[in-house]
């Protein structure tokens, strides 16, 4: 199917405007770079000052060029640059590039002509990358758009090629993109397009990442976020990556306090709030990674194996400890080795000396490489149902020997029934690593990033998309009423989630002492008492809250004593009485809010409520809204979720009921989107499985508040 | 000062028992090693078939060769060993080497070899290093007793040397040793030595760190620990690293199940508890890792940088994404990355084009490495007061091109006034990795590993070897007659805690019913009152608990009943009574414990208590005893530790009478050694500052029960 970016990603003719003679510089080594990769295509160069460049002919201007122009890369000051988008879009250009800096990223008037640009944009239909890009290569097409040395060709190499599927690389940074290709490549990863996105002053991150979850030519991509500026075409390319399994590794970065900050100056970007791309990463499956090494580990074992079927490993070595290292880093990753079967056992047994073992991990020892016990080990494990993944620990640094042979190890490998993956505790030569390749082997070199691939395949292979929220049986009602009142107290908050359909309590706002008797009736003994004011957020700070009050008398003196407690405590406050409402039933303490993120909108959050929540920071967030099985996920992640599953020999708590809950306040949470920034209702106690659960407090904050 | 391995690293003269002209076996490899290290000392090969090998004479029997020898290298069928190591005995030798394998990880007859040759070291003096070992490597001497491939010596190759210091190599895996200085090698840091163990007949892995903590020529010791086996000795060095300040950084495999069913197989070793050794590793400050690049990338670090005097980091990049992911990595390490101050940016911005940033991340762009900002930016902070560490983050792929010219880089560098460490994103080039070699940069290529070194840099710094545990204010006392019991019920616990001079609450156990008037009288209402029966541990599940008893009437109802509901439960049980004892006051609910390992003995242990200690396994181990301050700092590494320090207003806890009750159940289990397992005191709850803690329930465990 065709793609609106197919003209940029494979154009026919590129024109260089700005093209130099000098390789040393940058406009110079575009063109080197561009002819180097034996750009298929027609390229013109535009230059006013130069009739050729290195053969061939040089254009005064991009009008005089005469023939349509699919491309045009920009890289002259950053003052000309509007004129000559104007010039394209005049004589039909359908693309530009503009490597060229000192636009938003410098504020001021540069910025303004950033802004010209998008709407230069917008006005003439020209899709425009950049400025202050770095370009970008496509290996599938040969075209070089890019100064980076990591697209040089050096001349005598042969390239490292072990992969058949390819990588897509989608960096809002140049220098990373290009590392990633640089590694990718010294591994033998290949790779379909590497794009640096630059200011996005028209194309943005999320717009590349659509091209390449629909190319045929790209089947892993990794993705670096600074900071997501086209949302809603970035959402509806993940939403796709996640349907058509197209694996997605993504890593954000201006996390920490300094790098939001460098962020913010640096792209001109906002860096948003990494829950809430994290959240977004969850829901669409996408695999996050810190680490650049990490990264390219994940992307070259998803390039060589199929996903794993489940979570047991195989660990085979030559060397003892080695392979209890290698035991220790899966199972560090909760992937489970298990002991082999006897007959299994006794199968490799007979190709290893009677030191070796066969239980697992697998130690053929250095007598089993050339007994064949090694390539055998790997021809049983790999057809064998007691394993989904092989990890093979070895040294490959021998420049001379390698430890199998091609004709016996490639049909294993090509046979693709499970990951293998070959990890070398040496420093892998480069014989090593092109023997491999001709087997389709990437040779790892990071035991660690090699645990974390495992179980990123065995998290994708398990991976489901929710399906779209449903609308959480919530009426469709007018809330307005409710978000008159500037601040709301924890009664206001609860009357408009009662309002809106949410199960809350019954409780009373009993306003003067002659309103008790007759809460009291209806309510029942004992009592929680709490004060109400929209300026008291925090009631037990001022002596406003009475638990377990048991006779007619306390409830009469407590009412008193709450209204006057809060009265000296905030003389200032408006307080609206004392809420009535019955104990709460015991049950598991949890926290469930949603709060509005500056990218992606309304977020719910989850998490263990109490104390744990604050020191383990044991929360759960996703974009609102949810519906209940993916709420039911939610509360699969969370490190206490055993706690609602009946933890030492305690009931199992209602999850059904939270669920619900959940994907109700994620939908009131969407739905006022525009009036409401906040909702938190902390602590609801969830009840013993089918006696639901009782929301305790509850709090609403506007926006703008 | 001379040290008895002294002769056994650096030999004068060696005999290669077993010696082989085939270079393709191992044995032949042996004396092709040794000779290509040029070894300065004399070489006998001994083999009853050859008259000369490679032109060095050939003697046929050990004794033949009529001259001292400090080191026999033995590579020759197992059943052939102990009758070469005999001789070597009569003849004087000093230090043997066993290659061979076939002993105690074959199990049976073979393991009884073994046992002969540790009876042969102990009755002649002899040290014998293996069997089954990889034998030794001094890069100091020029000694390479091993026929590992990673010390083959490659010509026209120059090596890689950045470092001054230099690290040695321990490790009870030879594969996993030599892999270790491989790539180290590939890094350029300086090796002192590398050792493989092997079987440990006599000389183990506790010994060889011994002699490199005392090594003037090794700076950084690197450690592979599969099991200890010479544990005092290991512990004895441990200790004088420690007072030494020499860097240890040991990883501990055999960690997950899978890997300890293999450690027991392999190395014939009992895999221990990594509990326990990570409680040893922390009180002697080793740096531990789970990754051979990151442990390498800390020496690496350790090797070419001074401590840091805090935890604030510069990092100074050539491009904005890559910087702020550098800011990220430091920051998750929980490093600062402080906004530098306006007059240092006002400096560093002098060299910047107007896209660049000081702030930290220092984004000096690729321009600023032309301009010399870069250079600049590394001169004014490393003598700056206001970060403690530098992280440069750049590309260092060229092969021609590098960022640094070397009379700029080296003198600020040879200054080492703070670690200043080199990452670059993309694969570094040997060029570049030469080019800085020479300023004392070892490139570093992980990020993320980068971020773990600075970090651990950061805790070497701070770290103190907590003196040792004086007496604990415990009394001593003869207490045998509180373990007279086959198993001890709560109320036997707390007898012998407070015999032993623990404060345990005020509380009497009531056998009849005509007790309870003087009970209540002495402890006053309301009462806690819990059934007692050594064979009733968990006196919560057959209704044996009462709390909060308020009145005489309610006590005796409480005391038939808790009786009653026992003996149902439990008919078999024999019933003591039941424990009265008064209402503890609120407090941070804590568990204590000791338990005693295999390996290491008695060890110490502090957590949160309730749910969280299980859900988060949030518990801190040390050997025992423990003093005051020691205990101190292992409730400082508890997540939850904010707790006890007044978390969301609530008042500090009684830090130091937990502390001092930490230290004395610590005392107690180490006293007590022989014949306590457990001791278990949870839990206890800890009241504000200068109200001590209450301890609720406490379980002694005999050994052997």
């Amino acid at each position: 199917m065709p793609h609106p970016l197919d003209s940029f990603f494979a154009p026919q003719s590129i024109a260089l405007i700005g093209a130099s003679r000098d390789h040393e510089k940058i406009p110079g080594r575009l063109l080197a770079m561009l002819r180097k990769n034996e750009f298929p295509g027609q390229i013109y160069p535009v230059n006013p000052n130069y009739d050729e460049i290195d053969g061939l002919k040089c254009f005064k201007t991009i009008a005089e060029i005469g023939a349509p122009i699919d491309l045009a890369v920009i890289i002259i000051p950053a003052r000309g640059v509007l004129a000559a988008l104007e010039q394209c879009a005049g004589v039909g250009v359908k693309n530009a590039v503009i490597i060229s800096s000192g636009f938003a990223e410098e504020g001021g008037d540069s910025a303004a002509m950033q802004e010209q640009i998008t709407a230069l944009a917008r006005r003439t239909g020209m899709r425009i990358s950049g400025p202050n890009a770095e370009g970008f290569f496509s290996a599938v097409q040969r075209v070089a758009a890019t100064f980076s040395p990591a697209v040089d060709v050096k001349p005598g190499v042969t390239p490292l090629n072990a992969t058949k599927k390819r990588i897509g690389i989608v960096a809002q940074s140049g220098g990373i993109g290009f590392a990633y290709y640089h590694r990718a490549k010294a591994l033998g990863i290949a790779v379909s397009y590497v794009v640096s996105a630059g200011n996005e002053s028209d194309l943005g991150a999320g717009e590349f990442l659509d091209y390449m979850v629909q190319d045929a030519s790209t089947d892993v991509i990794l993705l670096f976020i600074e900071g997501i500026r086209d949302v809603e075409k970035f959402l509806r390319a993940a939403r796709r990556a996640a349907e058509l399994r197209k694996p997605v590794i993504v890593t954000k970065v201006g996390r920490s306090g300094a790098g939001e900050r460098a962020a913010a100056s640096h792209t001109a970007s906002m860096a948003g709030w990494s829950a809430a791309y994290d959240a977004v990463f969850a829901k669409y499956g996408f695999i996050v990674s810190g680490d650049l090494d990490e990264a390219i580990t994940i992307a070259a074992v998803l390039c060589t194996s199929p996903l794993p079927e489940g979570d047991r490993v195989a660990v085979l070595t030559v060397s003892g400890g080695a392979g209890i290292w290698g035991a220790d880093a899966v199972s560090l990753q909760g992937l489970r080795v298990p002991e082999l079967s006897t007959p299994i056992q006794a199968e490799i047994k007979k190709l290893l000396p009677s030191y070796g073992t066969a239980r697992n991990p697998i130690d053929v020892t250095a007598q089993g490489v050339t007994s064949g016990g090694l390539q055998k080990s790997i021809d049983l494990l790999s057809t064998s149902d007691e394993v989904d993944a092989i990890l093979v620990v070895l040294s490959l640094s021998s420049e001379v020997r390698m430890p199998f042979k091609r004709n016996e190890l490639k049909p294993a490998l090509d046979a693709q029934r499970k990951p293998v993956v070959f990890y070398s505790y040496t420093v892998p030569s480069d014989f090593a690593r092109r023997e491999l390749a001709a087997s389709g082997v990437v040779v790892l070199s990071g035991l660690t990033h090699a645990g974390t691939a495992l179980r990123r395949l065995v998290d994708c292979a398990k991976f489901k998309l929710p399906p779209a929220a449903a609308s959480a049986s919530l009426p469709e009602r007018d809330l307005s009423a409710y978000l008159k009142p500037p601040l709301l107290s924890e009664a206001d908050s609860k009357a408009l989630l009662r309002a809106a359909g949410i199960a809350v309590p019954d409780e009373i706002l009993v306003t003067e002492k002659s309103g008790l008797d007759a809460a009291i009736a209806r309510i029942g003994l004992p009592l929680a008492m709490k004060v109400q004011s929209p300026d008291i957020p925090h009631k037990s700070e001022v002596g406003g809250v009475r638990l377990n009050v048991a006779t007619k008398g306390e409830v009469f003196l407590a009412f008193e004593a709450l209204l006057n407690n809060a009265r000296q405590a905030r003389p200032d406050a408006a307080i609206q009485g004392v809420l009535l409402g019955p104990m709460a039933k015991k049950g598991v303490e949890i926290i469930i809010g949603s709060l509005q993120d500056a990218t992606f909108g309304p977020m719910v959050m989850v998490g263990l409520g109490g104390i744990t929540t604050e020191l383990f920071r044991d929360v759960v967030y996703r974009p609102a809204p949810v519906g209940g099985e993916e709420a039911l996920a939610m509360l699969d992640e969370l490190k206490a979720a055993p706690l609602l599953q009946g933890f030492r020999g305690a009931a199992k708590a209602d999850v059904a009921a939270l669920a619900q809950l959940i994907a109700q306040l994620s939908h009131l949470a969407a739905r006022l989107r525009n009036d409401v920034a906040e909702i938190e209702i902390n602590p609801v106690l969830v009840h013993p499985n089918g006696q639901g659960m009782t929301i305790v407090d509850a709090l609403v904050v506007k926006k703008g508040t």
